[in-house]
């Protein structure tokens, strides 16, 4: 779907089709060209009139771009990752949006379900401000409501490392392995889309394109702040979870320790009173207690109860127990 | 709260609301305003008062902001983090205090508990040196006298390092790997909050901004030297817990040895010993011992004792013993 | 196998062999000369007819170069690996193509199997385009080819790295140790190819070399930023590499735990009924349990499951069970 | 204890007390004052004469300072370690010195332990040369003397780490790991000494300030030399410790694998045969052997010793023998 | 042994002594002087002829070397390291060789066993190339043929570890983990040696020295690209030992799985057997099974087998056998 505004003369006004005459930027016009899942056909705009240089266009209709910013003559491309709602909850990803940075004019391109797009789109007929203050205060407006959006995102993430922390500490088991695995992937995926998206945005608060005023750079240094924030978060998870692997390491080993304890006790108790029951059962005459028959056996007991005694004060002194 | 302090012509006095006039450098005044806890009323003198930038005065009133240094049209704004002292007893928390450093005027917003600015703002009244040296020698009154605070919880944290060391080698318990790891992500807090603090103070010391006379950055060059050693000492604190867990996994894996020797040893000794007296117990005639009826038994007796000396033996030439 | 095309006056031919004129920038011709495998005699062109550097002549010879761009007086040397078509399909293996850039012409030297570039030679004679942009626009054109074909291969490795995860998880064994070594050294060889082959397109993008027209740049930036994909999916893979390391000895570990666990819980629920049963077969009077001689057995066996019963709880208090 | 040469007219004398005129680098005096454990009143002799920065004086009297250099107006403040000789002997520990290089003085402030400063001050009254040669080459001459204090102490770390590595493959013991991780901090304390230290006379050697001869940069270049063959050294030493703690963990686990194998094998030759005794001992008549009663003995003699062979050929075949 | 060579008129010949006259690079003549193990009276042509600055003769002297560039007055000294051939077969190891580069000569000092300087010594009078060229066509001459020797000891290295990483797969034993952790430190102090000399050669190559000409930068440029490919294998090799440590731990944790298997099911079939018999070895009166007294025997080796069966099958099902 192509939506086309064109600010003129004060005024926003939503259009079916590109003046040419627009696009100079002497007329004073400035054109907000939205794409959103654009068919080949509507897909045609960006080279027919805009003339858009064939890579970038390319780019902009492939899916699977990483953040980056780009100068062509005439204009910056640019690639930035939005938050996909539409994911599964449990999990981080992430969908790019595409945008055509001129002197009066933005291109947005885009699968459709890009929030921050089209909130604004929505509201640029009625809201004069959106389009008037150029194409880098409209694209600086977008970009601020899409890392608006990482914020809760990395507050969930930070939610299940806290569970997952939790829970290896409380209630080890041997499947968390693969929960700590799979969120560490996670944390490798958001730091591998924040980085880049950081260098797009710290350039441009760095006015290493000329066309971004002083106002403008303070704004996307804020940007820039966010990000960083972001991705100091994201290193700190990736802390966070090789400590967790450590702990998890060191539980199964305790675990172990503690399987083998009680084994090596039971054993070491009962190995003596099993040879004394077995010596007792000999077919060869053994040297009596002194008493009665039925005295025997309470010397055995005795006998036992010793064995025991001394093994636990063993074990204890060992600090087994 | 809002505590504003001017000097002028010699005297520092404690005023209620700020006279336009003085924000002009060539008045001669110099001006302190401290917002402590600022309600929201109170806070609106940094926007129509000062003028400064929405985006710095939103970074102000919010409370997660991390060290940095921003320049923008006619002052600095920087925030820096001081040492909770409400935090609990065991751990390591700190609180961003946040500084409008201008030509003529410093502006400090905190959340009303940090000590290095209210014994400043207790004394300024009486101290006519603490306003008059102007707002950058201000600055550093409170910085040098923030960063002096940290070195107590450096020394706090060492000693609970020392303390854990201790007992990872003298008492290992499994339970010692969550307080490692508890550890670990102290310090790792820290050196986050730290190493940005490091890079502002190193700008200043390094004269990134005009307005730092050569005495001041003398200054700033010291308290840079002090962050660089508590960074430092960070660093090497990552490095003893890293060793720690090494050691925390070497103790429990020595400990599993030791469990298994035991069983081992105790298993080797009574297996053999046990076959024997069923061997006796058979409803097969044995061959006999020389000797009478009540030798048999010596005889064997004799082998039992002969089995548990070889063995014990073989476990001293391994070394297990 | 030595062929030499000849771009003049609008036509592109085939020709035996090359005339000294045309290797002058200023007559206008344009000169693709190929090197399939050549024997010694046919690298002799490489001397006699270009005069390049013997270096370079040298190292076009050898097999081993990895990826370099070198200038020489007059022209680029370049050195670039194509994926392997011949190797066996469980493993990731390149060949190295040699480039010889000059004003107006290029000399390419391969071990005769390059896809891309038979591909293109079979198509020069027909496609005029192929040679008549230039020698940039062809080197383009080949090394475009060239990376295309890593991406299948990339997709594979993933594919089998997806396939060995799975296995790490539902089906663990230990042969799989070795299986991780082997990916991770083949995803190492990947980026020690991509790396520095990476960073030779880096240079042409960024025009470190005079001869690159701005349309140029851009194309090359576009292969740039395919490689800096491929070597960030090797970086990717060896995180995940290092995963799998992780779960597999983890892996092992609790595999090791089951066994304890078994081990222990068996010897101790019968260690105690061998002991009863011995203690019933000594030839010394033991008390009798109330009741007939019959009733004797079924004391017993209400004792061993009593132990069984008690024992049995113990572990699920435990969690082992 | 204040020391104070002074260089003039061709000869070096010790004196009480400084003249104002000497500091004047015109007058052609060359001064070295020496401060041994200085007392305060001692102290003020940096403010009062020199008129030194107070943060460098107060650098200078505090005793944790690491090795730095920092430029004041118009000297230069240098912090350097040497080694400490009243150490324990199993340990490396160092001490700081500190050194004020003006353009015709030099000033050295130390504990009054430092060999290299106490022999050259024993020598100065006899040795023209010492003074003469001016504050450069003085403080050259120290820092060359504390350098090579270094190399028999990092010699010393050497061997120690040779006896601990011998002892891990030879003689492992569960306590090797606590001496690892004691060496390992030794070896972290030695590297963080000499790193700073080698960037300050790196700085030396490069001319980073103005006041260096040629001549000079040669020397401390020579230095400079030796520092970075220090601390590569301390780099080897961490490897080294870090694959002593790979193989005393790998020691550790092998010998728990011993552990394991000779209980097992003690189990599973006992095993079968306490079940044959048991079986034979049953109230329950069991199959005759072919021969007389005696022959049943050598029967169920025969059947274990099959069993024995069974078991070792099985185990000798698992390589656990 | 010092060797003197002096080039002039087109002629080289071998002298006993340096003509003072000679050293005058507009004299024409081009020196080369080599000192093999030189004695100390020898060792003074350094110092009384060329008048070398006493640190660079002194660090020719040492022994202990690291490869490095250093520019004199007039000369570059230059440290490189040579393939020791006398070091035994088994182990990596150099020898350095001090030059020192002047405008028209080159001193060469070593310790008499340099294959590279001992071969073209002893071509010199002959060709009369090798030192008409001048002195760093003949330095490149020399170095070049150091770094040849290079690839067979590499080469070496690498079978070495193929031969080590097929051992660890096949034929697993405690004592690879010493073999794995020398190699390891072998190959460090390849690392060690390599990159200092690639970043001389370095430095040579970029012309960081003036007097390199185009042709001499290119032909150092391929000497670098060697000492690349070097350490790039070198950080292979690294990456391969960490590898083989991984796949020991793996391996000895497998064992020990193996080890207890075995265990754990031996035990588990023989406890429940071993009870059964003791109970029918009691001394109180079983239920009898049905059937004759011979039967009995029947029925509890039908139990025993069952056991058997249902263990096997549990242990099959949890993929023990």
């Amino acid at each position: 779907m192509v939506t086309v505004f064109v600010h003129r003369d004060g005024k926003t006004e939503q259009v079916k089709s590109i003046d040419r005459a627009w696009l100079n930027p002497a007329a004073g016009a400035i054109l907000w060209v939205d794409l959103a899942k654009p068919s080949i056909p509507e897909s045609l705009i960006l080279s027919d009139s805009f003339h858009f240089h064939p890579l970038s266009v390319e780019d902009a209709m492939s899916s699977l771009q990483y953040p980056k910013i780009e100068a062509y003559d005439g204009y910056l491309y640019i690639v930035l990752h939005g938050i996909e709602i539409n994911a599964p909850a449990h999990c981080f990803s992430t969908h790019d949006i595409d945008f055509f940075l001129g002197p009066n004019y933005l291109v947005t391109v885009h699968d459709g379900d890009s929030r921050s797009v089209t909130e604004l789109r929505d509201h640029a007929p009625r809201n004069i401000k959106i389009c008037s203050e150029g194409p880098v205060a409209l694209f600086y407006r977008i970009v601020d409501s899409m890392i608006d959006h990482y914020r809760p995102e990395v507050e969930k993430l930070e939610d299940q490392l806290d569970q997952l922390e939790e829970a290896i500490f409380d209630n080890p088991k041997p499947a968390l392995a693969r929960e700590i695995l799979d969120k560490k992937r996670e944390v490798a995926s958001l730091r591998r889309i924040i980085l880049p998206q950081r260098d797009v945005i710290g350039r441009l608060a760095r006015r290493d394109f000329v066309d971004i005023t002083t106002e403008m750079s303070f704004r996307f240094r804020d940007v820039y702040d966010h990000l960083v924030r972001i991705a100091d978060d994201a290193l700190i998870f990736q802390d966070r979870i090789t400590g967790m692997l450590d702990a998890h390491l060191s539980n199964t080993s305790n675990r172990l320790n503690e399987v083998m304890k009680v084994l090596t006790i039971v054993s070491t108790i009962f190995m003596p009173l099993t040879l004394l029951s077995g010596a007792f059962g000999m077919n060869v005459p053994l040297p009596r207690f002194p008493g009665s028959d039925a005295a025997q056996f309470w010397w055995l007991t005795a006998i036992s109860v010793a064995v025991i005694v001394v093994m636990l004060a063993f074990f204890r002194r060992k600090r087994w127990l």
